[in-house]
């Protein structure tokens, strides 16, 4: 658990966004904002940030955990939900403009919000206020992120010697997950990608009862979380010993990757990263196999800013943690993905991953 | 997968209802309402359902996944995202009076689509159509989601011999999860809970290293997601001989168990299964402990109408499938928690889970 101190600092933070914003306060309903603020992990939970401290809404279920690793100045137990518990406890107070988190609350939840509070509340959207905190890291949240991706290799690493004709991809998901869970992560950050053969062309393949066949790809899409922050790691190995056109495709997805990590640095655009990857696989001739974005954010969630995508204008900064995962997938024959973590540093970038990104021939 | 047709008679169903709230269309984004009209499994997709077939919306990531598995008439594959594309898709198209779905669509989701679809396309707000149509289960729905229960109940029973002195709550809840998955899960259908001794008082305790200690409970809460429906059990068992008072909590529970099940028939008021758990746990003055509600709707999603909580007026219908879960919580002392899967039948109700709900006492 993380003080009280390091929380008050991200409120305070938060109050001087809300100021500039001309809102009186926030309601903040996303729950990964309202774990970054005040630690609490339930599934229902809304907290009121405003200048008197902060009142964390949630429900019956989470009465003695709210009270255990929340750090808000008051919890309100209330078996109405957080939404109509936030409205009451609003409505008998003075006038507000009250912030809400537009990427986050559904014209359903506005409506509960707008009946219960009354007409004396007035709702004010904000975008990614609290989002835009998270995605410049403290040192101590690095520290988490590189802990879960030893976590995330070591496992992986276990995990090749079991690779070999025969297995089902299944069973190699619940292994990785199994030795993931064994070493302290509190589950997988998404649903780990165990991808054979011709599967290896979906990028986001679930694993299946294929068994892997000798002469193929193999690819895994993995993540842990642990303290609550996630890391991401892919590796593509074949199983025997790869054909010159795989091994040729293998270090172009190389060295797209490379040209993109060192694309990073503080003030270059969102978008240079991806087009610095981008290149690379046009010299190749494989870009239009390249069908997603170079990378994004991660952090408590395994998916935030920033996005190293086409038209991305925002610039990198120092603290920012992100994927560089290019990758290039040709459908019915198969996909090849190198995916790591890296931290953005004033200097230009640092690894959070470390993990041999040769391609695997086992 | 299932046939063309059964989509086929959902689409209908929902363009029945479409209709009646005087929508040209609607575009569906909740995801799991999205994998019940098409068989759509992606991270990503909106399906726009209207009298002439139904398009689906995904990004490249999931193109060749959409093709494989999407019972779409179209499917529309733009870097944009799903919602921008379905805007983009309408605007040249002739007005249309567009349902959305108020309880999945954010501010800034319905930002982006009027700004791509243009004033021509006018939004009307729709409320659970999809939904209300999943919670009536057809049979081979209801079929999966004995095979997910026989699977969990299955796999908890392998882990119970396991369970002793100076085993890890996180061991516990590895083995759960991996023997799940070998099973033929694609994962657990929620974060598994194992909580042992004074933990047990949190409702929705996440597993720690805490060790086990002879003399304590232990509560196991798992689910399997087979086939992509879900099922949802709970066991509580007590490490050694337990003392009478845990026992009467135990039989209480059990007592308000049966009770609410007793209550489960076709336009049975939901409140009432809730209500008739309430009402034993009163007599045995546990009321005050029991901070939940009784129990919930499951399928697709782990939490689905039916809500069996006080205030919910609507009845229940034969092809429901609920959640009956009462429980007490003592803080600091430790809670007891026993769940079933039961399905709504013309002439009551029928297990869906079938395991031994005495005290274990191991």
């Amino acid at each position: 658990m993380r003080s009280s101190r390091a929380y008050r600092h991200r409120v305070r933070a938060l109050r001087r966004q809300l100021a500039a914003a001309g809102c009186d306060g926030l309601l903040v309903t996303h729950l990964p904002n309202v774990f970054y603020l005040c630690g609490f992990t339930g599934s229902a939970g809304a907290l009121l940030v405003r200048a008197g401290g902060c009142v964390l809404f949630t429900d019956g279920r989470y009465a003695v955990q709210a009270k255990q690793e929340g750090h808000a100045t008051r919890v309100v137990v209330s078996a109405a939900g957080p939404l109509k518990a936030a409205g009451e406890y609003l409505r008998p107070r003075e006038a507000a403009r009250l912030g809400i988190e537009q990427a986050h609350l559904t014209l359903a939840q506005i409506t509960v919000l707008k009946a219960s509070g009354g007409h004396k509340v007035r709702l004010r959207r904000t975008a990614g206020l609290v989002e835009a905190l998270r995605a410049v890291k403290q040192p101590e949240e690095v520290a988490l992120m590189r802990k879960a991706a030893r976590l995330a290799q070591g496992v992986l690493a276990e995990v090749l010697p079991l690779v070999r004709p025969g297995v089902r991809e299944i069973e190699l998901a619940a292994e990785l997950e199994y030795r993931m869970r064994l070493a302290g992560a509190s589950g997988p950050a998404f649903d780990t990608i165990v991808a054979s053969g011709p599967r290896t062309a979906l990028p986001h393949a679930r694993p299946t009862s294929r068994r892997l066949r000798q002469n193929e790809l193999v690819l895994f899409d993995l993540g842990a979380i642990l303290s609550n922050y996630c890391c991401d790691l892919t590796r593509t190995v074949f199983l025997g010993r790869a054909p010159k056109r795989v091994r040729a495709w293998h270090r172009a997805v190389w060295e797209a990757h490379e040209a993109a990590r060192q694309a990073v640095r503080p003030e270059a655009p969102w978008e240079d990263v991806d087009r610095a990857a981008r290149q690379v696989l046009e010299r190749h001739q494989l870009d239009q196999y390249f069908t997603h974005s170079t990378g994004h954010g991660l952090g408590i969630e395994v998916h935030e800013d920033p996005r190293l995508a086409r038209g991305q204008k925002k610039l990198l900064q120092a603290g920012n943690a992100i994927t560089i995962e290019p990758g290039v997938y040709l459908e019915g024959v198969g996909g090849i993905r190198i995916e790591d973590d890296i931290e953005v540093t004033a200097q230009g970038h640092r690894p959070i991953t470390r993990m041999d990104s040769e391609l695997i021939q086992l």
